[in-house]
């Protein structure tokens, strides 16, 4: 590995992303003599797990994400851009974003991944996605506003449209937020639309393996099977969803759903990096990188997190399973290996943890699995519950969801059912991304002394 | 007034708006045989008063918004509608909004008032007002966006654009929002963005007239003034903004301030309504109504609120002040009235109660004017605060809001400084509206039945 110097013979890691291994890294770094520059093209933090509590209204969007620069208050030699990457010239140490060029003596990508409509325009413009904060948002919106034009609609064929819920996807996303709305239609819909019959709202959980939950064990599968189907939830499985048309999801047996909440959780690919060669790519575009989670033929670039597939750990040939626990421990791996470096000491292959997963589906209703142990039903849900609150950064987050929790717990009733839509926010997108096209050649780190001491 | 009997001898309310005074209304009439239904274009009453608080990223827009629906569950013969009102055919009785139409026994206009650019094209394209939530959700995006971009854009003019913020507008709004930001610059500059010169930053508060808070007493006007200038706020009084042109503000006086934050809180003008003749409109676009608050020369209509300018009352020859307080009074005032109606009795003429103004600038700074009492600094900013508290709708935005204000006083570091795009939002918005002209000739409320009891 080289050990290019440069100007102060500090060495520079650029890390693209901020999710669980991103900030994990960034964190793991704290002390070190290395500069530290995050690019993300959010300027916060974002915890998944809980994304399905924002989309269906029972959590704040503020909740479950955190600034990153209120997170690396008075760091020392750390820097924060809000960008995105768009090529690597690995040649010359440097990377192209969205506002400018900075050069790196170490390049981490840990972008993570995007939602995979596996190449269909349709469902692709129509569909809704539950992979960010901004997502979820604009899903509550929608579910909300599609509720309130069911009671005025001309058509009984239309009001069905509206009411009707399609989730695609079967995993911990889709069962979650299977589970959330059938609650929703349970203890909120009949008190806050009285002049609307509740079991107009079919909801419709579709999965094209044949059971759910395909990650955890089939006893896991059953039982989350057997709750939501007890909450009312339509589970269809062994169906493909082959396009959507006319407000209709249209399935390769030929039979259709017609809904205009068409909810795609179904699989994701990971985030794309241009000037990056197809020989870097393996399964789902994951970027392939060896036990150290070096990037195959390319000298001093990582990745790490669900942007990265492990080549070489015998014991997961076809690689690691996305999941924040994995990103969280590589970029935990690759802080110390960082460290290592400075002391010229050998690099630590990085072993996977599996320290369980679990998956909720409502009050009381859970599944949890460990080395030895699988739990259901409230034990696992408190787990679950416990674990949550412990991983989302910061003091203030954890005590509003907390009472966010506690609230809801007691008397099933979230007062945060409201349409927000930002004013004037698509123009400043828009202004933004216009204008930082005209800086393609900016130095993001043209001034780099710090004013902090 | 006539009293026109319809179907089951229930009489239908229709309140456009749910502001205070809509509200106020819609709560005061509970119990009666009154048929109510409540016409917004939010599903959500807010708060005006903290709307500069989410501008500045010190609360979330949950926190000063609460659901129309959750407010009125288990009310009897009670709609919600979530429309805009587009026409009133006064001899039909009959109002249509975006979404259909309705017929009405008593129709209630309380829609408030909206940003009054006063023609100016440029200056309402450009310039970020903050009347709503949603708004203040789209400055406070601007806001943070600005600040990134200053680290990173390509010339100290440009720098200084993205920097300086300029604040059109002298009243409480314009003061308020001048003293938080100016606390950002303090006390959240230096640390979240270390690699930025927080001087850079200036802060401009421009007013036509020759003080700050025209509608409180000199003193009042005298000691905000030397609390905002203490804060480093740069005042302009009797300036007047004439345009907004590349990236400049144009003064009268030939000058100019270059900004990319250009905020507009210089005045309102009375939501307008569709097939109001002019001879209705008073000044400021504001309805003309008398002392019980019905509309002149139309039948059963009425008008509270911002909305309205009441003619006849002695004491306020010219109107009303349009506050929270009036709106709430009004409201009150009609309610009491509708009441009097289904007994036979007279009508009341509304009075109006002053219960005093205040407006604060930051922690412990802050004015408030009673009958015989005036305030400033320490006492007045508690006052604000016990009194804006109380009137929060909720018991959960009520601790929310108070958890959020402890937790600034202690560590003057809210986290909630998040750039939030909820992703389709626009594209689900405007399908709504062009759906929505489809329904033209819908009827709200063809499915009377309450399915309530």
């Amino acid at each position: 590995m080289s050990l290019n110097i440069k100007k102060d013979n500090t060495k520079r890691i650029v890390i693209v992303g901020g999710g669980f291994g991103g900030l994990q890294l960034a964190n793991g770094l704290k002390g070190t003599p290395y500069q530290v520059i995050l690019i993300d093209k959010n300027n916060y933090h974002q915890f998944p797990p809980l994304i399905y509590q924002v989309a269906s209204a029972g959590m704040e969007a503020s909740s479950i994400s955190f600034p990153f620069r209120r997170n690396f208050q008075h760091r020392k030699n750390f820097y924060f851009r809000m960008a995105e990457l768009r090529a690597i010239f690995p040649e010359k140490k440097l990377i192209q974003t969205s506002i400018g060029k900075v050069e790196y003596d170490y390049l981490v990508l840990a972008a993570g991944t995007t939602t995979n409509f596996f190449g269909n325009r349709n469902v692709e413009r129509k569909a809704m996605p539950m992979k960010t904060v901004d997502e979820a948002m604009g899903l509550q919106n929608a579910i909300l506003a599609n509720i309130e034009r069911a009671i005025t609609c001309s058509t009984q064929q239309e009001q069905q449209e509206l009411l009707n819920v399609v989730i695609v996807g079967g995993g911990a996303t889709g069962v979650e937020i299977a589970g959330v709305l059938s609650e929703m239609k349970r203890t909120i819909l009949p008190h806050d639309y009285p002049d609307l019959d509740p079991s107009l709202m079919n909801i419709y959980l579709i999965e094209a393996g044949n059971r759910l939950l395909a990650a955890m064990s089939p006893e896991s599968s059953a039982a989350v099977e057997k709750y939501l189907r007890e909450m009312g939830v339509n589970i269809l499985l062994n169906k493909r969803v082959e396009d959507y048309e006319g407000h209709k999801v249209l399935l390769a047996d030929g039979s259709s759903i017609s809904t205009r909440t068409f909810i795609w959780v179904s699989g994701v690919a990971a985030q794309a990096v241009g000037h990056l060669g197809t020989e870097h790519l393996g399964r789902g575009r994951r970027i392939r990188v060896d036990t150290f989670n070096r990037v195959q033929g390319m000298e001093d670039v990582f990745s790490i997190g669900d942007q990265c597939i492990v080549e070489g750990d015998e014991a997961y040939p076809g690689g690691h399973p996305q999941l924040a626990q994995v990103a969280i421990q590589q970029g935990n791996n690759l802080a110390k290996n960082f460290r290592r470096l400075l002391k010229g000491k050998d690099l630590k292959p990085f072993r996977y943890k599996n320290l369980g997963t679990m998956a909720t589906v409502g009050r009381n209703k859970a599944v949890a699995e460990f080395a030895h142990i699988r739990l259901k039903g409230f034990w696992a849900w408190l787990m679950w519950l416990v674990v949550h609150l412990r991983s989302i950064l910061g003091v203030r987050n954890k005590a509003v969801v907390l009472l966010n929790w506690m609230w809801n717990y007691v008397n099933y009733n979230q007062s945060l059912r409201m349409i927000f839509y930002p004013q004037k926010a698509t123009e400043i997108k828009e202004r933004e991304e216009r204008e930082a096209r005209m800086h393609w050649g900016e130095d993001l780190m043209k001034d780099e002394t710090p004013k902090q001491e």
